[in-house]
C-alpha cells in the first residue's frame, strides 16, 4: 500500500540550483495519491469545530475546496492583490527578495467565526502568518493550519506559534 | 430554494468601466452555493466515460479539484509560464493586449485518455481552446467541457465547436 510521500516527485535545482522541490501536482496526477492528499486534511479536521475555510492561491484553492465541499463548509480564496472584485482588506509579507501583497474579500469572515486555513506547503511561514493576521483583523479565530507537506529545516512552525498546525508530510531538510 | 445564479454578485465596472462582473467566489464564500456548484458540474458528467480532469489555473483549480475528489480522478493543474517543474509542453493565445502562454505537465495524459476540462467561466475561449490544443498534442480527447459561467455574448463556443460544451448558468450579456 502506498503512502502519501510516494506519491511525491522530488526534482534537484527547481527552482534553482541546490533546491530539492518536492512536487505536489505528481500526488493530484493520481487519483489515489489525491485521495489520500485530501482524506488526510479531513482527518485533520475531525473533532474540530470551526465555520469556513481559507486558502490561499493557488495551491491552496487545490487542497482547500475539495476539503470545503465534502464537510460542507464555505471557501474564501486568498488572491494577489487586485484580483478580488469585492471590497477586500489586505496584508504585506516578506519575500527573499522585496514583498508581496494579498488580499481577502472583507465579508469573507464574519466577527466571531472559526477559520481553518488550508495550504500546500510551509517554509518559512510568512504568507501564512499575514493570513491569520487578516482573519483575526476580520474578528475571525484561527481554530488550525493544515498542510500537505512541512520543510521542517526552514522553521515555519516559528512563525506560526500558538497556531495548531499539522502537516501530513515533513521532511527535515529545506 | 435558491438556485446557483442567486448566490453570483454582479459588480458593475469591474475589473475598468463598463464591464458588470460575476463574481463567482460569492459562490463558494456559502457553503450551500459552493455544493450547489459542485454538484452541477458533476451532474453534467453523468453517464460520460473519461479518465482525468484538467483545470487551469486558477479558478479551474477551486472548480475542477472537488469534482476530481469526489469522481475519483486525477486533476491536472494548467498553470502559467513557469510555475510547474517537471517537464511541460505550453501554448499561447491572444489576449486584448498581447498574449500569455500556459503549460501543463508533459507526463500528465497519456495517448488515448479521455479527458474532461472545468473552469469558472467561458468568455472568449481562449484559453481554453490552447488548453484542447496542447490535450491533443498529447494524444488526449477532450470529452467534455464544463464551466460554472457563460458570457453568451462574447460567443466562446464558436471558438470550441466541435466539442461538448455546458455551462450551469448562461448570461445573453458580455
Amino acid at each position: 500500500m502506498k503512502t502519501l510521500e510516494d506519491y511525491v516527485t522530488c526534482i534537484p535545482d527547481f527552482p534553482e540550483p541546490g533546491i530539492m522541490f518536492r512536487d505536489v501536482t505528481s500526488i493530484i496526477q493520481d487519483a489515489d495519491g489525491l485521495t489520500l492528499a485530501i482524506d488526510s486534511l479531513r482527518s485533520m479536521l475531525k473533532g474540530i469545530d470551526y465555520d469556513v475555510i481559507v486558502g490561499p492561491e493557488s495551491r491552496g484553492f487545490i487542497f482547500g475546496m475539495p476539503v470545503a465541499y465534502a464537510e460542507k463548509k464555505p471557501f474564501i480564496p486568498v488572491r494577489k492583490k487586485g484580483k478580488l472584485p469585492r471590497e477586500t482588506i489586505s496584508a504585506k509579507y516578506d519575500l527573499e527578495y522585496g514583498s508581496a501583497e494579498i488580499e481577502m474579500h472583507r465579508d469573507a469572515i464574519k466577527p466571531g467565526q472559526k477559520v481553518v486555513v488550508i495550504d500546500d506547503l510551509i517554509a518559512t511561514g510568512g504568507t501564512i502568518k499575514a493570513i491569520t493576521g487578516m482573519i483575526e483583523q476580520l474578528g475571525g479565530e484561527v481554530v488550525k493550519i493544515c498542510f500537505i507537506m512541512e520543510l521542517a529545516g526552514l522553521n515555519g512552525r516559528s512563525v506560526l506559534e500558538g497556531y495548531p498546525v499539522e502537516s501530513a508530510i515533513v521532511y527535515e531538510g529545506k
